[in-house]
């Protein structure tokens, strides 16, 4: 029997393709700093695990398919600390954001219908979107100017009788970039005067750094008919394996719609969603305390960065992700060969290689995507290890 | 801006859409017995929350994509009892039985591409199927004789150019029907013969009366590389709500294909696979005493509406659903008059109508679905309901 054409196409993902290389170094007795996969190393905050041992577990039957109303209840207070404000049928908890993004295209397309997603973007978009045949086309931004988008020609120059949305995750993964004020306005214009959809990824909101503000464009007016949020506590409140997502929009003949396929797989796990209520109710100091952390991290990283040569990496602005440009034709093969062939003190690090992030063929090969995500001490070591990784390899052009 | 053909095509749950009406009748202060969902009164083995508690839940991490590893064993050492053995890549970890089988569409099927489907079936089926563009071809079966199959030559009748697999819960939801040893060797025969997949979902594996074997499509011979088995925790385990299943195949290209719609979502809810591993590893007296609380309640229902005039239903053999063919013109007036309109002692019940079981127009308007999950007393008295309601009921035709 032959596979499906969409399952054969899809790709592998990059992030987690060359994990049987980390693990066998690992099983040689080589330390490996995990630097390619967003898995933070702070502790979900206990709040979580205690809501879950005070609830009634003698029978975990079915959840509601829109989700816990205590959760949906408190991701609403979440948004209305930004005067942002959903009624309880525009808020639809959903497996992860992974699931909130299948679902925002599932509603948004039809077979061979396209997506606007400004490239390098979050891998598994590709899987999102192929998986139900929708395409993905990308809107190109470079390292050289910290991937600012465009200007509103060169987006409209995409768009054609296929487009149904732009897709985009702010803060960014995997650039950094946090949209400005005016970028936002102009997606919002885009989608208004063109009839689409903005599907605004921000697992990652509240994490932006400098005292920049990562506002939602649900601040945005007018679109309020086209927007649709994707959310998650995997991220904001370290809590990956918990997969508590949700789906938000005032568009409610949308909702309604998309309502129909949480029917269809019945709920999301009913435990996890008691535990996610509780972070979503931590108070904006938390928040502000994992923002601290992070912009601790992503100084280290930017400053090492930046004593190496050829090396192309503007000050990445929130999430915990940084594009990094190397002086190398090949990052994957560099990524491996850090695994395989480099170590200092018998320590490493992974890298996850760039190129699974674009869209465009040939774009990447010579960026890795960096998370960090281990502590202040630890990234440092990583840092270094980075260095003299790159000095030491044969490859390196410049 | 429109929505996705797709999506506006999916029909609304039958099962959950008629839950508005009891809730309100439920606040006007009526007892509702819900025979109208798969929801069991039966409590989830405390092992299951034993587990997650001894568990390490400082981080709550990502989990593999293809499930932790003791699961995985779990579910293996689950099938060696009967002598299925899998290896730790043939069997992959999925949010509950509802994602196997849509990722079992997606690697089978391209859009418009064909799934055979006996009819009734679990209505769910057309969501799974119908998100990602794939359609379901129904094989009709009737109640007047316990929902057999037909012949082989009927079903092969249906099969065109565009059809890939023949998908089936086995014992049967919504029927209660227990594939015979014959029928299951030629759905293996037809699935060889005409190059198709065989999704079989065994989620009530195990559930099967008077004496009855439930066999698993796993214990044929000759069709390793045609066989994929959709598994749960829902229903043997009393553990809906936590959205545990799994995908399992000896078709080692198709499940590496399938890994990559895994990797997509990342993974499943750790500490959810953490309690399922334990309920895996339950002696076979657990299943057992399930077992024969379920044929209790099956024959209470049974001995019911045996006495009921006009009424065909015949014995169901496992599971824990019966299809009953009722003296009315639309089952689903009748299922909304019984909450809305009739009591007894100020008790109803709730039943899910039929017709959204049936891919054939026209099919199953005179037919309700029952569940017999509540425990014997309550299912005495909710039958009571049901003939007193029949017999009360203003449109009734015998």
């Amino acid at each position: 029997m032959k596979l499906s054409n969409r399952i054969q196409s899809m790709q592998a993902s990059p992030v987690r393709k060359l994990v049987p290389i980390a693990t066998k170094v690992k099983q040689q007795g080589k330390k490996v700093y995990h630097l390619n996969i967003g898995q933070p190393d702070i502790e979900t905050p206990d709040v979580f695990m205690k809501a879950i041992n005070d609830y009634d577990t003698r029978i975990i039957r079915y959840s509601f398919s829109q989700g816990e109303p205590d959760l949906i209840h408190a991701i609403q207070d979440y948004f209305a600390r930004d005067n942002i404000h959903f009624s309880d049928d525009e808020i639809l908890i959903t497996n992860g954001g992974s699931e909130a993004a299948t679902f925002a295209t599932i509603a948004t397309c039809d077979p061979n219908d396209e997506i606007l997603v400004p490239e390098p973007f979050y891998t598994n978009y590709n899987g999102f979107t192929g998986e139900v045949n929708a395409i993905i086309k990308p809107i190109t931004t470079y390292a050289e100017n910290g991937f600012r988008l465009p200007d509103r020609k060169a987006i409209e120059a995409l768009i054609t009788p296929k487009t149904k949305a732009i897709l985009f995750s702010n803060p960014g993964n995997p650039t950094g970039a946090v949209l400005t004020d005016d970028e936002m306005q102009m997606l919002a214009d885009i989608a208004i005067d063109n009839d689409l959809y903005i599907i605004s990824d921000e697992v990652y909101r509240g994490m932006a750094f400098d005292q920049l503000e990562s506002k939602s464009m649900g601040s945005i007016k007018g679109i309020e008919d086209h927007l649709i949020l994707l959310e998650s506590v995997s991220k904001r409140y370290s809590a990956c394996g918990a997969r508590i997502g949700a789906i938000a929009s005032k568009n409610k003949i949308l909702m309604q719609n998309i309502l129909k396929l949480c029917q269809a797989r019945l709920c999301v796990a009913t435990l996890e969603q008691i535990g996610a209520a509780a972070l979503y109710r931590l108070p904006e100091s938390y928040t502000k305390g994992i923002r601290k952390e992070y912009e601790k991290r992503r100084n280290i990283v930017h400053q090492t960065v930046n004593q190496i040569n050829g090396v192309v990496c503007e000050k990445p602005q929130g999430a915990f992700y940084v594009i990094i440009k190397l002086p190398v034709v090949d990052a994957e093969h560099f990524v491996i060969w850090l695994l395989e062939h480099f170590d200092v003190n018998n320590e490493t690090i992974m890298l996850a290689p760039a190129e699974g992030f674009y869209a465009t063929k040939g774009l990447g090969k010579d960026e890795v995507r960096l998370a960090y995500v281990l502590n202040s001490e630890d990234m440092q070591k990583a840092m270094t290890i980075l260095k003299l990784g790159l000095e030491a390899y044969p490859e390196r052009l410049i």
